[in-house]
């Protein structure tokens, strides 16, 4: 079973590569490795054991559709993972496997990992959106344009006013998901209960240890402590929401009666099956599909908040997918979105004309003046 | 890439088998030779175009991955898929492949053919549990055991009432689905813009031939009318959730404080990396998961409805993923909680234990009427 | 306080009122006295006590607000209000009344007093835009006009084909809440913990007896069983999603570019503060914003389902507000837009004009034949 | 009409107030007033008119149901309470009110200033919460107890490590809500189609003015950039879900199997009009419902995320009811919570019964250190 078709169509191969089977196998042996490390560091496992279980687990092959298997049956990823990786190792090794450590552990460990990844390469497209935006902005600062009001033409306005606005608004969402990942994408490790017991009392190092070895912020154990899950998610939910309106823009702006902008024209890209003469507005129809489902996404996690006790039943279980699911939406609205901004084809003809059926003048009001104080948000 | 582990922890192998790549490709090719055998039959095309189409298209072969390329960047997996199939056919059934179709058209035909499939493999799951839950409650339904509210200890009630409550909800949730799926699993044909134009007036013909070979209802198009979606995605929502509602009492009688019952020991199942002794709800906890990310995957398709003129943007593409999530989630908990059902320890001792020590009597009121009332729902 | 201001604004006066503090209270007091009654016919308690009680209920006069500062303290609507008819009964009746009933007995049965009749006025203003859309749809079963997929032109369509799908939709959307008011607006009685006890075992002779004199229908208690209260607000999603549908269609229509159809003008409405040319299509307003707001409240309905027990803790006290919430957005979504189908102002010579300039021909394709098939839907 | 029993069980008196129709409607006057100053302060009209528009408005009573009844029929809010106000002023006055203002001008800033009051009293609610909780986190920070994972006994934790778990994750929401409400409630003031256009150049000066005034931040318009309001809408729903996770923790303690710990006897709460014996989780119970409703919620401000165009039709009209809803329920979930965290009754006794029952040792790891770690955050 794979389900390329379905995941192609909405996110960029990077973002399905942090989040894809290998990528998952791979962080969570990396979890064990960091956690022998730092007690082997800390004095709670000999130096050595460290070692051979970081050896042990450096070949270790492990076919995805049979841990798929037995996960299913166990119910969690880290039980027939540990097994395997047990089976790898000799003696002591295997016995110092695992050691302190329980299946959230390693799940959220993995599940942070891949959001800290998914992350930097969402900023990264992001940033290129809020370029070509700001670029076109600048461009079409002077230019009046019809300012559009309840989907009803209103007052003039400069035509880059809502391309500055659009770059304005997804620097405020970026700005929340950097601070969301910064804040949040952090080590998980508290063992069974979440006491860190069984290490000898060495946990407040074991952990910082092991953080600065994954990569991952440090801080006390959160089995059941989901705000930081949620901040992310939400904030998911505003990049997402944000270029949707971006695409919703684009979208009306290149209906056939207004034909002020349009998307750039790709060999392969935005035709139809049935009409050859058309352009569709396919990144738009990307951001526009994804805006509809981001929201209950969202709200799926934000359900899961009032888990149970030390760790929850069922909650936190319901977020990996949730998360992954939105970065992948993100990630392929951003790419989209970023053909889209760097490449619109505007019709200053079509503007002008529009605005003077529209019978206003030109008197685009204090528009270079907000749009400069826009494009400087975020710098 | 490929995402087993996601997956296999949710859905049954025969449900991710009814949405997959192949599954999907097979459909997709069906719904082409049934548009051209629909329109032999009615004299658009010659009867020899169309099996020249059947017979060019059994054997072809598209790989998946190719395929999910080009449809990310064409925006639809119609074109691409259309264009290989013409490839492979010759000059005048080359012409005659796809005619009076648009990408819409074959997107929402292999939905609804996957729904219809579905639907059928879920409602079968879902018989399990019901099963399950009747033939328990039947076994319980003069034993008196602490009924509790507000999760306070409250009055005696017969230890299967809630059982049978369980089954009675869900056969409600099954009929609300098994109605949607009837009512709405239809035949999408309706050509560019709905009109069912350039097919010689035989319009409604060929789409009752056409409904009629691919197993799916006849309606006139509904490319922007996405009420049945809607129902189908909210009938989901109920059977999720009523499972989860199940699975919620399971977990709380399988406290150890309660202990009065507990899902059937399984081997390899509900273990824990951290302590071998401990036996986890783990049918319940997909179920719970699956609870949680249902009701903002029905949001996410509800908030699609409002779609554009003929044919939207974004709205309709959104629900294909989210439908096919539903299904696999609610594939994976029925799966999970009919062995749940069917195996149900429950621990008389524990529950008589628990009453006595409540100070409670054993007037369980009408609980045998209601019960008796309850099972005969939906027979 | 009282919050005119945010009601008015999405509801209609009728509907406001039905779920107001007034009915509710009197809808609480009719269950007492049913109840009463009911024990009374079936030798419960003496008849001249039943109606000692109804008699001592008909004068009395409940201050909502002080009945608001008990409930919010004491966590439940029916304990104060219980409180106080008690005081203003004698002895006996005092004794009898509320016997055998428990809090959400009360509150849901109030709920569903309510639900009955707030599913006959919105079917009612349903009809009517069914009725306006259809009459517009043959008025303009033979007028080409562009069709429009994905936001851009593609090919010519029967103008009146839009209207009539909107129809068809609501049809559709108006059967599914027909159905689920009809099937789901049920009495509520089970006492403490559902099994009808203390009422000599004549609990479902009682339990008919109420359910006709409330004019409700009767079954076994539903407290944790609440796929009914899910359906009734899935129900509702489609219904306001398929109006704002219509909307989302009028109000891009009305759009100065396109210039085809527009609100019908009325003194005092779609006006601008900033500007007194534009006429705002207010009624899509409406719709719009309900339509965004109803999927996250059937999604926090739908994940209130997995509730605990005999009777949950949070998750049902969640549903009525959710419920009425959407009953107040459909109402005001409804009456608006019945306005605006009754009265839509359709531009020929904007429609030919469009097309025309789009260098489409008139090639409607089967629009007529389409659009008898969907008026003919419902029938 | 009034619904007094509809919003007394979900919030505070003082959050009621925040936003009821006495607020709106003075918080519009002061728009107004503080739009009139600002251009007098920067010489738009003259000081004397901006002091007769004060002077006039100061004394001006604007019934609510008259303004609803007209607000419903504009569509509107600002439309009818301008042309009251004009009314009460005389010709250069009349003629300066609400200059280079626009209806969601007034709507967005009234918001604002409610969120800044309502965000103010909530924050101070949760600390309340936060405080009670790190008490009691702190007197049983050495207390052996079952540690619960998955619903069942697990390892031992300090029984304290729970509750300083609950208390940290108020404190990221917390710190969530009050980094949203000081970052995005904003002026905002545009004009018709956001350009600031008509006040001769002084667009910006104005703004300061107008945000000094009303207490609000400043920026440039932000009427289709809502990045903020869905951060503010997110940040509700994480403390809405923290508060639940410590109402699902304190309901499931208090058990009667459990029995570990109970929210305080208060007079007047948490009884049942069935079983006078029971005392109901009723704070708790107020928590879970409002973590059921608050996801969706969030989901349907998300959803309105792309708007169009320079202000949008109906995606903005959709935020107000719902943010002023998140708060109604924050409000009286964290008053509630505030109650039981400080008076929370935990049985010593029944801890370590349990504890020994379960034949767990008494090895709590690191839960002090872990508890310390806890309790420091956020200072």
């Amino acid at each position: 079973m794979s389900d390329l078709l379905r995941w192609r169509t909405v996110a960029t191969p990077a973002m399905i590569a942090t989040f894809d089977d290998r990528a998952t196998i791979a962080h969570a042996l990396a979890f064990e490795v960091a956690l022998a490390r730092a007690q082997g560091a800390t004095g709670v496992i000999a130096p050595a054991v460290a070692e051979a279980i970081a050896d042990g687990l450096a070949d270790l092959r492990i076919d995805p559709a049979e841990l798929a298997e037995e996960a299913a049956l166990a119910g969690t990823l880290a039980i027939p993972l540990v097994a395997r990786a047990r089976a790898a190792l000799d003696g002591e090794a295997a016995r110092a496997l695992h050691r302190g450590a329980t299946s959230q552990d390693v799940a959220d460990s993995v599940l942070m990992m891949q959001v800290r990844r998914a992350g930097a390469l969402l900023l990264g497209d992001l940033d290129r959106v809020v370029a070509g935006l700001r670029a076109q902005a600048m461009t079409y600062r002077d230019t009046p344009a019809i300012g559009r009001t309840l989907l009803q033409d209103a007052m003039p306005v400069a035509f880059g006013l809502r391309l500055a606005q659009g770059a304005a608004g997804l620097v405020e969402a970026r700005r929340a998901l950097d601070d969301a990942v910064a804040r949040h994408a952090l080590l998980q490790w508290g063992g069974a209960a979440g006491t860190r017991a069984g290490v000898d009392g060495r946990g407040e190092a074991i952990a910082a240890h092991m953080a600065a070895g994954l990569g991952l912020g440090c801080a006390p154990p959160w089995h059941a402590r989901r705000v930081g899950v949620g901040a992310i998610a939400a904030a998911l939910g505003l990049v997402i929401g944000t270029l949707g309106k971006i695409a919703r823009d684009v979208s009306l702006l290149a209906q056939n009666g207004v034909g002020e902008a349009r998307e750039p024209a790709i060999a392969g890209r935005g035709g139809s099956s049935a009409m050859a003469h058309k352009r569709n507005p396919t990144g738009c129809q990307v951001a526009l599909s994804a805006a509809a489902r981001a929201p209950g996404l969202v709200a799926g996690v934000l359900a899961g908040l009032p888990q149970e006790q030390e760790r929850g039943l069922g909650g936190w279980q319901a977020e990996g997918p949730a998360l992954e699911e939105l970065f992948l939406l993100a990630s392929g609205t951003a790419a989209a979105m970023a053909v889209v901004a760097e490449g619109l084809e505007v019709d200053g003809t079509a503007i002008a004309r529009n605005l003077h059926t529209a019978g206003m003048g030109d008197d685009i009001g204090e528009s270079g003046a907000i749009i400069a104080a826009l494009l400087r948000a975020g710098d």
